[in-house]
């Protein structure tokens, strides 16, 4: 992840502009992904006048376009011809494998990004302008996208996350996911463990994205949907691991603390809780991706945060669980908080 | 300014997360500057409720809207207490003589900004959605706006620019101000020579702020103005010194090179015309900040854009200018270019 950016020890206005016009990044590339351009430049490497051709632009925007898209970083530029970049072909062409092409295009919607315009009322209220609760309205139809569209982006979380939950259990198991999502996170594990059987719970039209990608991993017949709220559903059990991945920031304390109790009792004794979060340090401003999410929660919801380890710890310890370990996941901005129930 | 972030030599999705979000800066500082957040800091570091207070927001959002301020570099944090960075209490404490605050609402101003959502519409068609001709359209309101918020940041311009006009001139000088703006820029000529008589021309209203800054700076009394568009009012003269300050980047070059030759006419032989301009280098993407300016003219005229040195002095070659050379602002992201009239 890029390091935050250092105070200057002397005064810079350049980075006041900087900031000024940091929209322009984020729209220029949104506007590639919308052009397909990164699919356009892997086919060959191209001048601004052919590129134009396979996005059906004008000359004009496509050679502002990729000047710009270079002067970030997200393509190179040699005599006039943009070519991906080591970071564009990997992660932006929509035909690689790693490629981050629909999570990309799901943080750019205009849902996600439109309610920063009313930033100043969020900061005085101290909570969302969205309907409700905000993201965390019952069905909300964005986690349908989410579950589609993320997948990529927790891909290469699932192996780590796995192999901690995993720890020392084989054998039958049954494993809770919670806010399942894209069901990626059980399905690793009934992939790393061919006995665990998962019951993955969240909204019934989510779950169908999840069992889909079951399915296609060839665990759909160890795969169970339990459809509904975290909050309201029954989760049976008792389960040998619950995950609870990308969900207590949604929340606060009270509400936090009250699932993780409802956590610990559905767990058999000795049973893991594998929370997966954005966890910044104490001093809560770095690093700067996991303690900057704070802003997501505030902007998306009506008291979620991102929680540092010593929060997460007290919750965990107030709920009945034992063994409170941080175990971050190399190469990204995430942390898993595990817990063994008592 | 801050370098172009280089293209990784490795992989690293960091960088796609990052101008993904990069909106968010921009939307933290705009709110930061609506809620006089940095007139509160500077009235003493201070805690985040004690922040909030002063602001009148709410703890939640204060706490978040600071901590993403420290981790953009714009504040500094200590044991939960924030404080100026030497950047914050230069450029964005209102009350610090050399404060961008007004420039910085200016840029953060809707009709600044939201554009940008529609930046797919315009690569396809290649010009602004704006009406008409944008930014450029007669009388447009926003160029009153401009003459009040910008002048912090062409202030420290304007010592150079008046330097190399003046270079070698003395004593009594006719000098023509086109799209005077805010007007310092004459402003200054006329401080640093007092036989100097300066005729600004601009919109009528955007007139009067450049006057009412003339006759503050002692000089009114040599200020005339001359309302209207540079393309149909007479010029006048013969001058020794015509200023052409931010203002060709908004036409395409037939227009330019149209307004050069009306510019040469209107001078005496051997007089000077001083283009402040943002020249990016030959490859376009270098600097950042003058290569980026391109996709300011994209979005916001029907055909600007930001000119090399090459072709700007190709267009006054062909206009009738000779010995054409280009002087860099030093600490700043302008190139007056010069050329005198045969």
């Amino acid at each position: 992840m890029r390091p935050a950016i250092p105070a200057d020890p002397v005064p810079n206005p350049g980075i006041i502009f900087d900031t000024l016009l940091a929209h322009q990044r984020s729209a220029v590339l949104r506007t590639a992904i919308e052009l397909d351009l990164f699919r356009a430049v892997g086919e060959g490497p191209a001048d601004a006048a052919t590129l134009a051709a396979r996005c059906s632009t004008s000359q004009r925007g496509m050679r502002i376009l990729c000047d710009f898209l270079t002067i970030i970083g997200l393509l190179a530029k040699q005599d006039g011809v943009y070519s991906h970049t080591p970071t564009s072909a990997l992660f932006l062409d929509p035909r690689s494998p790693a490629s981050l092409h629909s999570m990309a295009r799901f943080m750019g919607l205009a849902e996600m990004t439109s309610s920063y315009d009313r930033l100043t009322e969020i900061v005085r209220s101290g909570r969302t302008v969205l309907p409700g609760t905000g993201s965390v309205e019952p069905d909300n139809p964005m986690w349908v996208d989410f579950a589609h569209s993320m997948a990529p982006m927790m891909a290469p979380m699932t192996g780590p996350l796995g192999r901690i939950v995993l720890q020392g259990r084989t054998g039958p198991m049954r494993v809770l996911d919670i806010a399942a999502g894209h069901g990626l996170f059980g399905i690793e594990i009934a992939k790393q463990n061919p006995e665990a059987h998962i019951v993955a719970l969240d909204w019934e039209r989510v779950l169908e994205v999840a069992y889909a990608n079951a399915c296609v991993a060839g665990v759909g017949e160890r795969f169970e949907r339990l459809p509904g709220s975290a909050f309201d559903v029954d989760y049976g059990g008792p389960y040998d691991a619950v995950l609870l991945t990308n969900f207590l920031h949604h929340f606060d304390v009270p509400v936090c603390l009250d699932l993780l109790k409802k956590v610990r009792a559905a767990l058999k004794p000795g049973g893991v809780s594998a929370t997966l979060e954005f966890v910044p340090n104490e001093d809560r401003v770095s690093p700067p991706m996991a303690a900057g999410f704070s802003l997501t929660m505030l902007v998306t919801t009506a008291a979620g945060d991102a929680y540092t380890f010593r929060q997460l710890a007290a919750m965990h310890q107030e709920a009945g669980f034992r063994q409170i370990e941080a175990h971050p996941v190399p190469n990204s901005p995430h942390t898993v908080v595990t817990g063994i129930a008592e």
